[in-house]
């Protein structure tokens, strides 16, 4: 188990953000998107004071008007170093015509967009940070990520799913059905399995998760008992970011993935796994993962990534014609590029971390994913969000959830703070990541916090 | 086999909607609300000409701004017999403040503003429509139903299909698993059996089904095979539409259920079982169902259906408090008002009646399952939908898939233009159904209506 502890961007001195050495993971290469807002000037909190928490009420209502104007202050931010840019007051400012994307309170109408502007609101971003002349205007709108609050990204349309490591689904088969033949469901190479989670409680990173309660009956119990879950789960997940829909009744193919998603961002999917146990059979997951998918607050756009682009592992079952990614299938000159990601992504329990999945490893790609997801005839609409499913690789130590780390509660972990089967009251779960970025430097991807909350309070 | 054509709402002739005969399913006591839009200017259908066909691209992407004003010039509509009542309009000419709710183009705003707002705004409706003095005033706003595009009536947040129909979960365990000693889940009679759908592809009736593609693979095939599914299918279902959100972390208790939930809807959850047998293991239908779920566009207030609530089937198992609806649990003076619901539904193909599902014989009552939705602490959001499950009762005529009625093709249905195992193109599939009212009326609910087209067009 790697030991060494997380320093956490906070932690860090705010230096001036157009001064960043040329290993911050969060310099002018990077430019992920997010959503912030200012204090009130009521509340006045004192410097260097945490700002107000993450809302933690319900997501305004579809249709309430609630993407019409501001809300609570909202507005798009660019993260760069520590500090939060107002891209729509930059904007404004230089008279740019993204200000109608940017000057929002969510990141939809930028996803809703498509390839072609995400691609110019980049490039102007990254001369707005990088240019001298733009420096006076950009300057007093660089706001110290200290001061402000960071709200859930965008307005999450349909939540989906997946569980794309091999590592991972054949630990939970081993775990499940030790008696099996193959720990994998005969499907598992054929198709990558998913399903859909609940999108109302898809969660900004920050936000408190409390335990949830439900049904659990283990084998030997006469009857199903109710109560808080004994086995309240993490798992560390890649969220992806569609941005661009697309027609109810047309596939998407392999190579349109990058027309369609706009970005990735980091995930945990919570879970309680002995609610799921007693509920998934027949029709899968349901009250076992829908309390609560927390989010990364910051989402990387697919542009600041293409250093990181990989092959996935080799296939060792010919793929239908629509999930053929070989590079012969390809048809395109010099062969199709690699979909997979190289996202080195550790996973911290109250700072201690217990585990770094490699996202390499995973046998399906986001391509394969959308082009799966979309080959019924569904449509995508601008905010669906996809998980990768649970990352896992193939060592112990780079297992994405306590179900395989502790193998079902049998071998605890040895925390600083006591050993651990599943996640404790006031346990607080960060996963951060990195990628290789443009000369050698890193790309860093947003953490996804949360803390469990008793659910007996 | 029930043999007898139903006549449809706009076979009728369109008389003097202030003089409708008691009999009418949709007179002044049903009320149900919509949305709809007028024809263009520019489009001028010939009187008596078929409408524009409903919109089936994709849905307003959340948070571009759809809901803050009129969208296509949509608007909220209240059917009164063969018409369609321009509520906002009558609201704004009687200087009614509930203009703000009803001058919209979905019914979200007026979803969320709760139960007492919706008891008021039927109150005001029901005035407008049966007092003589507003006549003058109402009639110009009453348009022809065969003159209006019936729309989406709600932007819908999360989509969730329950499985609470023990007749056919018993039909589906006897034909997937006939050796099982127990044709239900050890789990399926202590908490209602649900999981999450996909909520961008809910479309109004009337909206064209295109056959969905996918793999599938028979226990004797080598390998999967890609092609439009073969085993194309109706699930005749009731789905609840929640108004008022809730809080994530507080479940709804029971007794809550009339709080949050606004109406109901019929709904027909298409499936493709050839795709769905193959995905399904272990995480649930996924590719299966996500192509398509219909709605009516009418949603009818529970308020209107007060007259139909009946106790659902006796448990045969002790329930978890949070479950119990049984008289002696609820604390109520006089016991818990039964929860079920007499609805009469009815299931054509091409015209004619296949089956004739009783709604009341659900053993999960949508109190129960929103109770259980919610006891992990997951938030309710306006626009949420619940689908019962697939409605069958004990009879064979009554049962709510082709599935059952053929016995997964088995036993075709010798319908008048031949056998059917599964659905073939061109096929219109037509769910009616109607509720006890008040003094011997019924209550109709809005149909639902789709018509298969090849997926190889």
């Amino acid at each position: 188990m790697p030991d060494q502890h997380e320093q956490t961007p906070l932690d860090r001195p705010q230096g001036d953000p157009f001064d960043l050495s040329a290993g911050d993971p969060f310099g002018p290469h990077n430019l992920p998107y997010g959503v912030f807002s200012l204090p009130t000037p009521d509340a006045d909190p004192a410097p260097g004071a945490p700002g107000p928490s993450p809302g933690s009420g319900p997501s305004p209502a579809p249709g309430s008007g609630s993407s019409s104007g501001a809300v609570d202050g909202r507005r798009v931010g660019v993260r760069l170093g520590d500090h939060v840019l107002d891209a729509g007051a930059v904007a404004a400012a230089l008279g740019s015509p993204y200000v109608s994307l940017l000057a929002r309170p969510t990141l939809n109408p930028l996803l809703a967009a498509g390839r072609t502007a995400w691609s110019d609101v980049r490039r102007a971003l990254t001369a707005w940070v990088t240019v001298p002349a733009y420096r006076e205007t950009v300057r007093p709108l660089l706001h110290p990520l200290s001061e402000v609050t960071l709200h859930l990204p965008f307005d999450v349309a349909d939540y989906v799913d997946f569980y794309a490591s091999e590592h991972h689904a054949r630990n939970v088969g081993q775990i499940f059905r030790p008696d099996a033949e193959d720990s994998l469901t005969p499907n598992w190479k054929h198709l990558p399995i998913g399903y859909h989670g609940r999108s109302g409680t898809v969660v900004v990173s920050g936000t408190d998760i409390v335990r949830p309660r439900g049904q659990r009956k283990a084998p030997t119990d006469p009857a199903p008992v109710f109560g808080p879950s004994v086995k309240l789960d993490i798992e560390a997940e890649v969220g992806f970011v569609v941005g661009a829909p697309s027609e109810r009744g047309t596939p998407v193919g392999l190579g349109e993935f990058r027309e369609h998603v706009f970005g990735l961002c980091l995930l945990n999917d919570w879970s309680a796994r002995d609610v799921q146990a007693w509920e998934y059979v027949p029709l899968g997951p349901f009250l076992g993962k829908s309390f609560a998918t927390s989010v990364s607050a910051w989402i990387t756009p697919l542009d600041a990534l293409e250093g990181a682009r990989v092959s996935p592992p080799e296939r060792t079952h010919p793929l239908l014609p629509y999930l053929d990614d070989s590079p012969e299938a390809s048809g395109e000159p010099g062969g199709h590029e690699p979909d997979g990601y190289d996202l080195r992504i550790s996973v911290a329990i109250n700072g201690q971390v217990v585990s770094e999945p490699p996202f390499a490893t995973m046998y399906w790609t986001a391509a394969q994913q959308l082009a799966h997801m979309t080959v019924n005839g569904a449509s995508l609409r601008t905010g669906d969000l996809y998980g990768s499913g649970t990352v896992s690789g193939p060592r112990p130590d780079q297992r994405g959830s306590l179900l395989e780390l502790t193998w079902n509660g049998r071998d605890p972990l040895p925390l600083d703070d006591g050993p651990r089967t599943f996640l404790a009251d006031k346990d607080e779960v960060t996963l951060t990541a990195w990628a290789p970025g443009p000369d050698g430097t890193r790309v860093g991807l947003g953490e996804v916090r949360g803390r469990v909350v008793g659910g007996d309070a």
